[in-house]
């Protein structure tokens, strides 16, 4: 690993085509030492098994995709969302990470009040926030575009993730800042400034700004470099609060998932070192 | 026109199957008294000879879309998109509305400095802004929803179009409040009760957020009553700030673009009169 790749952390729904183990191999060939997991395929191949693998490869598993859903208003749904939530917990702990990255949530079907559905997420921060810690894990709340406000994530920028966030100890619950998220607002860097200060800049994570955006909107994230997005900027912003974690790069895009997974795996690398270093 | 219709302006584009004679045939029939007009369809019909059918036909002219486009960095694009503003401005006269809306343009291709091409704006609204007032005529920039942030208006939210127009004297540069736009947005009822205060709510329009969106995102607004937006409450808050001007739908829909217009008509009166009023 040269150390300019030192930080680089591959998620691997970059890679989606690849299986854990062809994960494992990609990563050891481009020279990058680190990983950002999701649940399906962890479970695929089983918990335990899946971090044994990462641990035997020397790879870090920087985070875990993700827990979430929290604005059910139902009560049973509710208690399934928790256990969920719980199980979610353990896989990351499971996979020896520190990081659970958290979706919110969007409204409930029929739902108009934006300010309960965020209360909602609040409430159940506090059931799991310390269920977490005593497990090793930090919750990770991440703001999703406002694109995804209704259906996805009622958490659309940093600003609101912090509120949520510093109703408990940094220990326990911060925030991603995922660039393809939060690019476009014009408060982020005093939000990444009062992020770092507060040691809550939990995952740094980085996809490029692309249009026209596809139908249904997930799927439609660029390669680093493809797009708008500011990411030496944005980094030298973050780094500023003292934060020298791993940088994850996480596109879902049908292009990249069609290709060879090794080839990707290489491109994010030479993309990352000439866009984001 | 009932009372509860007085306020109501239908916004042609939300029937754009129908001509501006159509248009105006299916207000009379629904009861309603005002409208948006669109500068293509103007400019097909006649500016003059358009200004007339509404006199004629006694209905008001809310706002007229859109002029913007104001981020280009090169000279020669800059200088035509003044000019294209300028007639925009003159086009406004000519049909009698006092209202220009403004879709301020996205980053030029390879550009990633949002801050930069905010300023261009600046640059540009000094120049139009006392055009526009001499001819009686009101610059209002519309937020788009951050989705738009690339390609079409790097005015994200409220508080950038504020920022924006506080530069300029309330009589000639003001904002929309589009609710597709910034319905998402915790900093909404705010940034409403500051533009109010400033006198600066020129336009206030309506459409529902739906989801999936459809490839591209720029036609997948929903009827009132379809989606997630609580036109009542945002109502109630620029209504509390002493606003008593038109309520303007604005409609981008394939599926309302293919039915009878006259009948969509009636739907957009019925539906505001059951979601707005």
């Amino acid at each position: 690993m040269t150390a300019e790749l030192s930080r680089l952390s591959l998620n691997q729904e970059t890679v989606r085509q690849l299986s854990l183990p062809e994960l494992v191999e990609g990563c050891a060939k481009a020279g990058i030492g680190s990983v950002g997991l999701w649940r399906a395929p962890v479970q695929e191949y089983g918990v335990e098994r899946a971090g044994q693998l990462m641990e035997d490869a020397g790879l870090t598993v920087t985070s875990l995709c993700r827990g979430g859903f929290l604005t059910a208003t139902e009560p049973g749904e509710r208690a399934r969302a928790l256990d969920d939530n719980r199980a979610a917990v353990d896989e990351a702990a499971g996979v020896n990470t520190d990081t659970l990255v958290l979706v919110s949530g969007g409204l409930p079907a029929g739902e108009k009040d934006l300010h309960a559905a965020r209360e909602r997420i609040a409430d159940a921060l506090a059931e799991l926030a310390p269920y977490a810690y005593e497990r090793g894990v930090r919750l990770a709340i991440e703001p999703l575009h406002p694109m995804f406000a209704s259906d996805r994530c009622v958490v659309s920028t940093l600003s609101q993730a912090l509120d949520l966030a510093e109703r408990f100890p940094a220990e326990q619950v911060g925030v991603v800042v995922d660039a393809y998220h939060v690019w476009w607002d014009d408060q982020v860097a005093a939000q990444i400034a009062r992020a770092g200060a507060g040691g809550r800049i939990h995952s740094f994570q980085l996809a490029d700004w692309i249009t026209p955006l596809p139908a249904g909107v997930l799927v439609g994230r660029g390669q680093l470099g493809d797009g708008c997005v500011d990411f030496r900027g944005m980094r030298r912003q973050v780094e500023a609060t003292g934060f020298d974690g791993p940088i994850e790069v996480e596109i879902f895009n049908e292009g990249l998932w069609a290709r060879d997974g090794a080839e990707v795996i290489g491109e994010v690398a030479a993309r990352y070192l000439e866009h984001a270093c």
